[in-house]
């Protein structure tokens, strides 16, 4: 009473039934008063049924996706977006900044956000210090912001956070002290520097279940080393981007893909007792240097 | 400063940058140690890299979906799965039944198993009433069970279970007591008969999340009315299966997308005081009869 392969009209009976399905499903969104609801939930539809149909996922894989998802859930916290990890580390964030930031010749390009940045920074004047005491080696960090042209920016707004040596940003510490993060504003010449840290490299969250994921598939947590910026000006499109450091192990295998190529810069280590570009004493320690001209995309329509 | 539509360069470079990092997702999979969670990882990614990609999801509305998965995931409990009713309203559920239960011709078709059957229900006798008290129309069903070749198989397990004319399974009801839930075999001859009910509509829990997306897309909670049966016999394709009611409003509009044609059956209403087929006596109630003949596949190799 065993059966060979399926005979071709058993197949081609089953592609029917599963594109009669579809089209089921599709049809059962077509009343969706919101338009782009409708276009969505169809296209998130039409996605989902080719995936299972692809792999022919089986059952016992169907209920592990569903208790992978209730342990996201239940992971979840305030405190704790276990979600966006997910999203993260599927590159899901990252297209969707992709796709929100379209390519303009000559700007910069953008990357993910992440889970760190806070309103609210410290202002700091030109030249000033965003770690705050946070623990690392001091980097100065310059250049310029200009439109897609090359015409200067005045007064365009830069927020920049970033972790210290020890892989935490201020907000994953306990207290309220805000560290390694501030804003400042551009010269007249459309020029920045502020002394920030070298860029360390450092894990997301993994103790829970989007970290066993990681561990199935033999990725690392590890983040390549960054700073972040977000650079605003009035007419122009607002940027959210990091800058990387050259020659990092990790820029291949970062585990949320915020990583491009146009992003990642030289940081010059400069060997203690360099003289310092605004005369700042660092106490026998080394320091770095790195520079980072922005442009930016004009408004969209 | 406002750029018209993109240029075609843009266009060439932004359609780069996602394939890029596509395939720097997909890549970072590819040391999975288990080839079949490799495929399925990366099928998913590529799925939902391509949704991404084709609705231009914004930002704002990752951040919807993000918001949306965290509430499904605190709605969920041991006694609610929130999950498992999203998995069936986007017909999920269904297509992964479909390709777990391949076509075979002249076999009964399966559909969805349902949140409700459970392990340990009572036996009953050929013609026994499987309600047990559970509120609802009596309804007589008979049929037989047959291989594809219509060979009668004697001995097949049949499981049914069914919700109550309260729209409510028992296990939905305080108290331990099983109703409206048996088991049986079939005799010498492949037949079977029982008393249950005649099928009503109820629906799904839509006090949550996924209530409130149907709410949102115009959809009802409401499951067309219909009887679990599931069916196992040695040498044969365990099938479960639901019968449903000719002529119910509910069949084009099923909310879990459950309903085949092939398993509309007519349940033929009798007038108070038709004698019934084993002479029991209903008391002066109305009852109906039904008759569902199963098929059944033979293993695969």
């Amino acid at each position: 009473m065993t059966a060979p392969t399926p005979a071709d009209p058993d197949r081609q009976r089953q592609r029917q039934i599963e594109d009669e399905l579809l089209r089921t499903v599709l049809a059962s969104f077509e009343n969706t008063p919101d338009a782009r609801l409708r276009e969505v939930m169809q296209g998130l539809v039409g996605h989902l049924h080719a995936f299972i149909r692809e792999v022919r996922l089986t059952e016992a894989e169907w209920q592990q996706a569903i208790d992978f998802l209730t342990a996201t859930g239940h992971r979840t916290t305030d405190r704790r977006q276990e979600f966006v990890l997910l999203s993260d580390v599927l590159g899901a964030s990252t297209q969707t900044i992709n796709v929100n930031h379209e390519a303009t010749a000559g700007a910069t390009e953008a990357t993910v956000v992440g889970p760190f940045f806070v309103e609210g920074s410290p202002e700091i004047a030109l030249g000033g210090d965003m770690a705050a005491g946070a623990p690392g080696e001091p980097c100065w960090v310059e250049g310029t912001v200009t439109d897609t042209e090359g015409n200067p920016v005045s007064g365009a707004r830069l927020d920049v956070w970033e972790a210290d040596e020890d892989g935490l940003y201020d907000v994953q510490r306990d207290g309220d002290q805000l560290a390694g993060r501030a804003h400042l504003h551009t010269d007249d010449q459309g020029g920045y520097a502020f002394w920030g840290l070298t860029p360390t490299p450092y894990p997301i969250p993994h103790d829970g279940p989007v970290g066993e994921l990681l561990d199935k598939t033999a990725r690392s947590p590890l983040r390549a080393s960054h700073l972040h910026f977000k650079a605003t000006a009035p007419g122009l499109r607002t940027l959210v981007t990091h800058i990387f450091v050259e020659g990092d192990d990790l820029l291949g295998s970062d585990a949320v893909f915020g990583v491009k190529e146009s992003l990642i810069k030289r940081f010059e280590r400069q060997p203690v007792g360099t003289p310092t570009p605004d005369g700042r004493d660092l106490s026998g320690r080394s320091w770095s240097r790195v520079r980072f001209d922005i442009r930016l995309a004009p408004q969209r329509a």
